[in-house]
């Protein structure tokens, strides 16, 4: 086992981060085709070039009249010579008259300008009066004005949400490339965990991090492989490990990775393959392992439950999204909010406080929940984000800190 | 059709969003029980009470040694009695000894204190040294400190996110009573719109809001069904929506709700159901139809991709997300952000613009994406989230606006 730290014996987030976006990137998953419909969260495998101009031809931008400028005359009325729809394709404008159109529908030849509707009037000859003379190119929408034909719309590595599918159908494609799903298989170790609906003997508590680390997983567009719970001993983590290592993308694991005797997962991934064990200067969570069983990577994520909640929020899957080959919106961007609380004595690690946003006499602040140090997970459900205290900070109230959401909503 | 619009004509957002909220309150969906690891993104159905202590023993919060204070010695040296893991029953302490103790395990009988390990030596004739004496309690977490049987963990209408699955599980369950999901059957119309992967005629697009809606249904929990595209007829509208409304809980459109000639939902709805046309004060947007076909409610949403984003994101989702059985945090909360950019003219909508959090020289500032007007989706792709410009309101740089994230990590 080395050791990874500095002299002061904890890595900072940022550089775990660093090393483990780095570790993360070497390799590119398969690539799959499926259909947009599907593909919510996935990652696009390559760039997506438009084929087309988006709009194809100049459109109106408004519902109303479409007339060349030059055509001004003193009454400003003018016969009304074509009717074009959404979806039509128009004749050539008869210059000296005027065409109604509608939103979308493409500009005639001949037609330079669209006067919105609200500013006409319909004659009872059936002429059109335009109350209001437009200028050059006045509701016109140009063609490839939105999307160029060889634009790169979408870059590889971007993860595709909602609106970057609809951008997609927007060129008229329904298939898209995307990186497989990363299949994780995780474990939980520790005699004392029991499944649900099991009664509790003295000293026994339930597994709550084997459903905390699908949900995270699921959450993240992982595919959540259950691997159970694995016993206190040497052996059997020896076994379950290697076989796991066979049947997913990453091996993941809570617990066993604290300096504890009773932890066998270190010992056994020292003989199975590879590890380091890092002391990070993040509270809570503070260990991690990281390393590999074989060619298949290896993390190890604290016991507690709010550790995992942190730990896995900030730091793995920051190491699952590039493994993959997810490169664009991987790390949240904290915005700086004012706290409604103070921070009086400094700490040697980065603190994750869970907060709430609160609107307050003084504008909208932070809160903390008041049990940060508990175990189980009710301040990450109250929770709206993550206060990031820096290590070494001391904080005033009202002073801002960072912010990071919890996609709550 | 009656006109629900305050005398200027347009309907403040906060008002439509109660508007909605009060509509979509009235009733809640079935109940079904499911496996907490296929409840992500769900919604609690009842109340969720501890029926039991968690921890269920005061247990250590350190790996160390319990001992009992008042055994306190000159030399400061005991016997090791017993050695406690996780998950184990411990005997009671023999006084004036001490016991190894692990982190998570239960505190033996007659001790009151734990010293962390760090604060020991084992002394060669196998006594433990306690180098520095502890005080009452130490590194002991009391009994039903994290949750108390009885307590209510998590309300009904909550959103079920990895936490609170993971804080179900803490207490012993793995079923939980959620909501049936809602069934939001979708059109979309305009004679203009092609599927994908056909060829475009002169004036014809792709249709993108298909793509976009039925993921930012999937992306909030709902279950999209795809209705297709209605021809511009009153016929073809009349059944296909009297159809969709027997099929799901909710119908959604987008585009025919402006005033233009070629809207036939507006007159198929008031021939099958009822209809309020809602001019919002809201941009990208303004016109937002709200009614219902027989008891099934119905959304019609505008035709221009970015105003369907906007509307569905801060109108829709409300409705449907209240309709679903949601009670909590259902609409997000804007943190204060600083421009770096001014809005020179104010306007009479409330708008909300595509950008970005860029870290600039003077902090997190918010950065707008240059073509707001755009129809097309590239600008809520590229965004972080929606910085909020209220009506009436000019903003200066360096100024802070609401922003709310698009949860795009």
């Amino acid at each position: 086992m080395t050791d990874c730290c500095p002299s002061n014996g904890l890595l900072p987030v940022d550089e775990a981060i660093a090393q483990l976006q780095q570790a993360a990137s070497s390799t590119l998953p398969r690539i799959e085709y499926i259909h947009v419909n599907q593909a919510l969260g996935r990652v696009l495998a390559q760039d997506m070039v438009a084929s087309l101009d988006v709009p194809p031809q100049a459109n109106s931008a408004m519902d109303g009249y479409a007339l060349n400028i030059e055509d001004i005359r003193a009454d400003a009325s003018f016969v009304l010579s074509q009717r074009i729809a959404a979806g039509t394709a128009p004749q050539a404008l008869e210059r000296g008259t005027v065409a109604r159109i509608f939103t979308g529908a493409v500009i005639p030849q001949n037609a330079n300008a669209v006067v919105m509707q609200e500013n006409c009037q319909l004659l009872a000859d059936g002429r059109v009066k335009i109350l209001s003379w437009p200028t050059l190119n006045s509701n016109i929408r140009p063609q490839g004005q939105d999307i160029a034909k060889g634009d790169v719309i979408l870059r590889q590595g971007q993860p595709l949400n909602a609106a970057a599918l609809g951008l997609i159908a927007t060129i008229g494609q329904d298939t898209v490339a995307v990186y497989q799903r990363l299949k994780v298989i995780y474990f939980c170790t520790g005699d004392e965990l029991v499944a649900a609906n099991q009664p509790l003997k003295i000293g026994q508590i339930y597994n709550s991090n084997g459903v905390l680390l699908h949900n995270l997983l699921t959450e993240y567009g992982f595919e959540a492989i259950d691997g159970g719970v694995i016993a206190d001993n040497l052996t059997d983590t020896i076994n379950t490990l290697q076989q796991a290592a066979q049947q997913a993308d990453v091996v993941m694991t809570t617990g066993g990775v604290s300096v504890g005797e009773e932890d066998h997962v270190k010992a056994a991934l020292t003989q199975i393959g590879h590890l380091d064990l890092w002391k990070i200067a993040i509270k809570p969570g503070k260990p991690l392992a990281f390393g590999s069983i074989g060619n298949t990577p290896f993390l190890g994520l604290p016991g507690n439950p709010q550790s995992v909640f942190v730990t896995f929020n900030i730091l793995a899957r920051v190491f699952l999204a590039y493994k993959q080959g997810q490169r664009h919106n991987v790390i949240p961007k904290p915005v700086p909010v004012a706290c409604d609380f103070e921070v009086t004595k400094a700490q040697s690690r980065r603190e994750y406080l869970r907060v709430q946003l609160v609107a307050t006499a003084d504008g909208m602040r932070l809160q903390k929940h008041a049990n940060q140090s508990s175990g189980v997970l009710s301040s990450a459900v109250w929770a709206d984000g993550f206060a990031i205290i820096e290590a070494h900070q001391t904080v005033q109230k009202g002073e801002s800190v960072g912010f990071v959401s919890l996609n709550n909503c």
